[in-house]
């Protein structure tokens, strides 16, 4: 079922012609294709035009934050400044924000598996519209960290599932279909790189848990219900840290299929905002939660300008 | 597992004078609870005084939708005028959108069940936090038909999932534990009169399908990735219709199931804004679309402003 990641480290590659991201017969057949929550049309938009040029795609739950990533990454690529106003794509719906900076485009997704499998297949169809080729996907967010200092980045290895089984299972016509959630290991490493090169705060590589509840799917004792115990709540992020899992959030496992069903490198990097071991609320400071949230934009934007200014 | 809806229609009705609608021995013990995506914390806003007066709790996918949906109700309700500019309650964050205006809340809850499901916890907690009492809630939203004319407004009798089972399934601390998805039916009925007495659109009861994803998981064919054919897709919505299904959307189960936890009286209505029988995607003009999203927002508000008057 899912076609295997193409290796971004590899200095020789040979893309084919055609657009490979979408696997869908039907599409060839539509006269127009409205990507309904981008408000965007193949045919009153020239993709070719607005994205073609697109090599790195980036997305994140908010869309403020992906729209100060879009001013970051265009001071660092040399393309203006970080105070320019970057005007959203996608203006006239609020489900989604677009930002794009030369080669970069940014992307929010809101919370939660649903939300970004929406916009990934109409991301991935607007690369195919674009023509686009050898484009990097990265998920830059925030979570909770298991056993890590609060402010540590985890770039994800493979993403599991509430019973850590490394697979993302999607129900279509009411049969349960099971993709691989790992991801690609050549990017996570050239990550993790970058982040010796930057050396302002920890990352490590790990294994992230991705629920479908921030309460009781990620065994809080906050929730407006909670029917299990203090001790029941140890026992589960004990077993999660025993499996590998060092941070928890709510997109990757998804993320994660659907790159490599396209066959998209992609990389997830969250920082983790508290550390479950310790507590569910999240009380940090505004001032200090700002300061982590920049953190995944600072390795993948290290990581973008070196493959960038390469070309 | 779930406490009884409270019936709507009784007149004579006792409350207890503590909030019944959360479940969490753990809330008592905490010194103070941060909503975190809210951006409200209990030690720094005075939640009695903010929200204290609400009886209405309206939620829907879109902030922009829910913005209109308060200055509508702004109107109705005589408390001012439909371009009063209503501030949003938890501007400083992107996750959320909150509007008031008198007994009416409204709250954005994005898409898909995880982004609904972490709004609800939060907004449980608000309403137990302001010593809320007979609180009835709202999901008003947009969805696709199956066999009915596009603009049909749809109110809930129970949402199903993606093989046509009345219930929610949640994975807690690893094991799935499965809630009933029954809404209060004295409260559609109640929606259905009203619809009667605007007499401008149709508006039924009916069964609705929830899923999690847009594309495959709502048999389309336009997504990035299809590996099943037309008959397969007609043959599954065929199979829904039989099973009772007038309208898919991507939020009304875990709404269902929190309403009936919570014991807060909970409809989901929405209008369709396609057939799926005869196609996938969502073509019609800009100005018909916001035609048809006024209809579940005019329903619900004509049963706000007759309970309201009433009191």
């Amino acid at each position: 079922m899912a076609s295997s990641n193409k290796d971004p480290c590899k200095k020789e590659m040979t893309y084919p012609a055609k657009c490979v991201y979408v696997s869908n017969p039907y599409l060839e057949t539509m006269n127009e294709d409205i990507l309904y929550h981008f408000d965007l049309g193949t045919k009153t938009h020239d993709f070719r035009a607005m994205f073609g040029d697109v090599k790195f795609v980036c997305v994140g739950g908010s869309a403020s934050r992906m729209k100060a990533f879009s001013q970051y990454m265009n001071e660092l690529l040399g393309l203006g400044r970080a105070t320019d106003d970057i005007p959203n794509i996608c203006a006239h719906t609020d489900r989604y924000s677009m930002y794009k900076v030369g080669p970069v485009l940014a992307v929010s997704h809101g919370m939660g598996i649903p939300s970004i499998s929406i916009m990934l297949h109409e991301l991935i169809k607007l690369l195919c519209h674009a023509k686009c080729t050898d484009v990097v996907a990265f998920r830059i967010g925030t979570s909770g960290g298991i056993g890590l200092q609060p402010g540590t980045v985890v770039i994800t290895k493979v993403s599991v599932d509430a019973s850590f089984n490394a697979c993302f299972e999607q129900n279509t016509l009411g049969m349960i279909v099971t993709y691989p959630t790992v991801l690609n290991e050549c990017l996570a490493q050239e990550l993790l790189k970058c982040n010796k090169e930057i050396d302002q705060f920890n990352a490590i590589i790990g294994t992230t848990l991705c629920t479908s509840d921030f309460y009781e799917g990620q065994a809080r004792l906050d929730g407006a219900f909670c029917n299990y115990t203090y001790e029941d709540k140890m026992n589960y992020l004990h077993c999660a840290y025993e499996a590998g899992v060092r941070n928890i959030e709510m997109e990757s496992s998804v993320f994660a299929a659907m790159c490599n069903r396209s066959g998209l490198p992609g990389a997830v990097v969250c920082v983790t905002l508290l550390d479950r071991l310790q507590g569910d609320q999240i009380g940090s400071s505004h001032e200090v939660l700002e300061e982590y949230q920049e953190r995944p934009q600072k390795l993948v934007g290290c990581y973008i300008k070196k493959t960038f200014c390469k070309k």
